[in-house]
């Protein structure tokens, strides 16, 4: 007779509903693709009296009715935030079951925690919808990817932002406009710090330059900056430069100063593959010494997308355990790799300010620059704003620490209004 | 002790020369990972005379001292070709052996007969590099999207083509040009024929659809058109038009006619993300159920790419060993769809062709499209050529039987002078 293997779902908000959704529209298929019947026994939910995509008998408030429920082989979890899914997570590792989570916010700064648990119980922890929704990439790291040494990450991981930007590119509207629109849409939460302050990018570049870089890297080693200072000038500015604004998540490694680990708004050439991933979707653009440059692209969020990457998560652990596998592959941190200082990061800069309208400021600009051997790339001397002029430059690439000196004194300078925005450009021949 | 997994590679031409390379340079972190130490010891060559990354010693010229070496863990076939290839692979199978190869030609053709002798003797069979050359693309469709009914999968896999229409496209030289550059930089071949007709995408659409459907779909399942006949004329067209031309395998099921898989040259509007992969760069687009529309771009070929993939099958494979894991994802073909015939096959086309030029004549044309239902989205009357008008229309989506029906009647009118050229049509909102 066909094995039934038993999941236990916490969480029945939008993925949890894909989830139940997906099992059963798929339900024959996946049963012959793993040789077992994948089979939602309870759900945990906040309130009984919604109506759910599951009947009211399978479903309950009490956490212990799953957790504690012997029968029950895998939990997903699948309720975000730190609490109380984090001990749930725990307590189910420890009940010895195995757990599928999409919770980057748990993974990103506990993951350890779940896999030395997992571990010792020979269990498995999958958590391929953590960063990306459905596309494809921590397993495609984890394993086809496994013999590169990785050079770099630059993702375009948080839809509601790519969804903004786009919007701001397109349509030349100012970032409050575009932000209520996506509130109203439901693109963007009520208080959608986490998404535009970086925060939500910031956990998920950590989770991938964790894998990628073998080290355990949480998201408070991450440099994090938002983008609720780009505006309409920057957009066009960009534009005219042959650039589009992204907002990135980048890791790459520096064989002195560590593994650096950020999150920024960053100028992309129109040419690179990235910079035409547009509205909701996500990209992670990985380069591996031997496979060169490739790229995941899909939908980043929603009901669905999510799901599938769930689904494919919950249908690996029940392969693992129609094969008698244990904990094939879990923490990949062998090593201990400090973190670059942003201090010591090396990007190109574009430089907005406003400065007064008489002859030599620029050259005042340009010297204290060239003290801090800066070279620029480009320089457009723009519109006028209130009787100042709006100077726009591009550096070369250039240590953090320097531009940073170079612009305190710029701002000094009596001649300049005021520095309006600084922002890390991507050079095409990086 | 570290165990150590040990190796035989077939083939040290360019992919097996990229394997020992990458296994080297990175072969510390690779133990790590893995948990074994991962050693090449013997290459079976064709003559001991080259200079190669191997030292004379561990060369061969003699199979069976691989195949028949009960030191050697896993056979790493880099040969390609159909012989002796699959004989090899068989014996190695055959003799307890665990399989890696990027050998497109055989899994297209005799994957079920390697499949079976796996799976008879608990082995793994492992060929991520034989699409997409270091793409993940293999392991994404068989673990991650798993839960997913897919519904199309469109893919540019030959580097090849893409370069020369690339080219075509950007320079707007043609065909025979383009070939003769190609070859001098060896991207083509010096006999074409397999990359130009469209065979080599043939065999790799065949390979991906038989995992999306479950089903053992071969090469000969494939209709291939391939890029010979497409001139400065369609590519000028299709940019004025809104689209470019690109040579993709696709592979979608219908419900009623079965598994449809075919190699042809496409208009794919300039929006769609595959529009912009360019130059030697692959990419494959899987639309999933639940995922939606995600896609996987990289290098589809050259040393160090696919043996990126070559070596995580390597690495997998050492892992299934470690763990004590057998044949855990062999076949995935438990169904047996039929094939959707070409005529049965639906598509846009757009259609070149030469007419006198005298009046009326458009209207017989399209009064014999009428006839047949086909309805035209656009039409531009073109150039003189020789005294005749060229017409250049795009119908909307027809059956294929439709279209060669009107065709054949086009063709026949007096007024006709020649239909210069036919190719299908991705449209925007499919």
């Amino acid at each position: 007779m066909e094995k039934t293997i038993k999941i236990g779902i916490l969480g029945l908000g939008t993925v949890g509903t894909g989830v139940v959704k997906i099992l059963k529209k798929n339900q024959e298929d996946i049963a012959k693709k793993v040789g077992a019947k994948i089979e939602v026994t309870k759900a945990l939910v906040r309130s009984l009296d919604k109506e759910r995509v599951l009947p009211k008998e399978m479903l309950t408030t009490n956490a212990s009715d799953i957790l504690d429920d012997p029968e029950i082989d895998i939990v997903v979890e699948l309720m975000g935030g730190e609490n109380p899914s984090r001990d749930y997570m725990v307590r189910a590792l420890s009940n010895g079951k195995h757990l599928v989570t999409a919770n980057k916010d748990v993974i990103a700064k506990y993951g350890k925690e779940l896999f030395d648990i997992a571990e010792k119980n020979n269990l498995d922890v999958m958590f391929e919808a953590s960063v990306g929704g459905g596309i494809p990439i921590i397993h495609p790291l984890k394993d086809c990817l496994i013999g590169n040494k990785i050079e770099e990450i630059m993702g375009i991981i948080n839809g509601t932002t790519n969804y903004m930007l786009t919007k701001m590119t397109r349509e030349n509207v100012d970032y409050q406009t575009v932000l209520a629109e996506a509130q109203a849409k439901g693109y963007a939460e009520a208080d959608p710090t986490a998404d535009v302050g970086g925060l939500d990018a910031a956990r998920k570049i950590a989770i991938l330059a964790s894998i990628a870089y073998n080290s355990r890297i949480t998201v408070d080693d991450v440099y994090v900056e938002g983008i609720t200072k780009i505006s309409p000038e920057d957009i066009a500015n960009a534009r005219e430069l042959g650039y589009v604004i992204k907002l990135l998540g980048i890791a790459k490694e520096d064989p002195e100063n560590g593994v650096e680990v950020r999150v920024h708004p960053t100028f992309i050439p129109n040419s690179h593959p990235i910079a035409s991933v547009n509205d909701v979707f996500n990209a992670i653009f990985v380069t591996g010494d031997a496979v060169g440059n490739t790229m995941f692209y899909g939908r980043g969020a929603g009901e669905l997308p999510t799901a599938s990457a769930v689904i494919g998560d919950i249908m690996e652990v029940t392969r693992n355990i129609q094969h008698d596998v244990k904990a094939r592959v879990l923490c990949t941190c062998y090593e201990n790799k400090k973190i670059c200082p942003i201090e010591e990061s090396q990007s190109a800069f574009y430089v907005r300010l406003l400065v007064k309208d008489e002859p030599g400021v620029f050259a005042k600009i340009a010297g204290l620059l060239s003290e801090e051997n800066i070279s620029l790339n480009s320089v457009i001397q723009k519109r006028k704003v209130n009787n100042c002029a709006e100077i726009v430059f591009v550096t070369y690439t250039v240590k953090n620490a320097a531009i940073r000196e170079a612009l305190a004194k710029i701002e000094a300078l009596p001649v300049v209004t005021e520095i309006s925005n600084v922002i890390r450009v991507h050079e095409a021949n990086e």
